[in-house]
């Protein structure tokens, strides 16, 4: 495996507050910070969540576009994904950050139950989020939190509805979703090669398992999210 | 192969109505009728919908008890299996009929898509039905649209909320969940092998894809479902 490996930090992620982990960057200035310093260590690309006043995860464009402006400045040569995941907003506000046309924004195609609740990514929602990428000439990541996923990808990539070479990251170890599992990722593996062969996929291990995730994706020629 | 096929039939599902298909049988004598002949026919398990005076599927207890007397009274050793599926109402309504202690009944365990909605399996919601059919001493049947559901049922298996050797269905080829794929289908049957060795599981392939499925079914071992 040559390939270089591309190394993807999500800086805040929507779950922790300071209360849990006193270092974890929720103002867009910590987090303008932390990215300078990952991307110092060799990160190429930015995941991004945005915080309200109160920490709680939002959707809001105005703080996506701070953060933008910040990481543009201090990091300009960096890959900026912003999440456009369900943790921060319900329905068609999970995409009101799209017009600020980041070169990536993440993508769920399909529902799965979260630790406490279920992650609803209805159908027409994932078409309209989809048509908004592909208006802004945003790149998605499409989140992969089981098999199933990879298929419905390949089938939004087989009819155009995601342009290019679909990028897909595996979502390992979030309870009640997809465990971190070795075979399955191999499975994953596997179904990328079979489905999309001609694009890249990179892994995401969920807190504890981050380590052992990002160990099984280098050594497949994958990339790694720290 | 020695191992005898059950052959579960589904005389009705949740979605044709009568004017899709004359054919399909909804009041309750055409389902007791359309059963029977089944039974002649060598089905040993009835998963069984009902339906209201419009056609709509419900999950009133009543009309499932009175399903399960006339198949009580025709097909006396047939197997019945009660669906707690979503199609037919929301939230604990859907375990409405457990106390009517059918041997069985479907227990869908995570979450996916469907063609034009999510179907919503909440993990308290997974946990209440489970424990109503431990109190009613109703086998579950799991219901797995998706991969990560194997897993789910081994975990419930291990600790206790799914006694005795969970049961498991694969359903294959309902739009927005997984296709009907044959290398899916072995890796299913792998990963019961592994997490779940002592369970015996059946496949399901929706509308076109039944008798495809039936065929993989049959041929690696499990039961089929029609
Ligand atoms: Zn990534
Ligand atoms: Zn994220
Ligand atoms: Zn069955
Ligand atoms: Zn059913």
């Amino acid at each position: 495996m040559t390939k270089p490996c591309i190394i993807c930090v999500a800086i805040t992620g929507s779950v922790p507050r300071t209360a849990d982990n006193p270092a974890v960057p929720v103002t867009i200035e910590q987090q303008i910070e932390s990215t300078q310093a990952a991307h110092e260590a060799g990160a190429a690309i930015c995941h991004a969540h945005v915080r309200d006043e109160n920490e709680t995860p939002t959707s809001d464009p105005d703080r996506f576009a701070r953060l933008m402006e910040g990481l543009r400045r201090h990091c300009p040569d960096m890959i900026i994904q912003l999440s456009t995941g369900g943790r921060s907003g319900a329905g068609k506000e999970r995409g009101g950050m799209l017009p600020l046309r980041p070169e990536m924004a993440s993508l769920s195609v399909g529902s799965n139950n979260f630790p406490t609740r279920v992650y609803e990514n209805p159908p027409d929602l994932v078409d309209w989020l989809a048509a908004e990428m592909r208006h802004h000439d945003v790149m998605p990541e499409i989140e992969a939190f089981d098999l199933s996923h990879i298929f419905k990808a390949a089938e939004m990539n087989g009819d155009g509805r995601i342009r290019g070479n679909a990028y897909v990251q595996f979502v390992m170890g979030v309870k009640n979703a997809m465990p971190a599992d070795s075979r399955v990722f191999d499975i994953y593996v596997e179904t990328m090669a079979r489905l999309l062969p001609n694009s890249e996929w990179c892994a995401a291990g969920i807190g504890r398992h981050q380590l052992e995730v990002n160990e099984w994706s280098v050594s497949a020629g994958g990339h790694a999210r720290t």
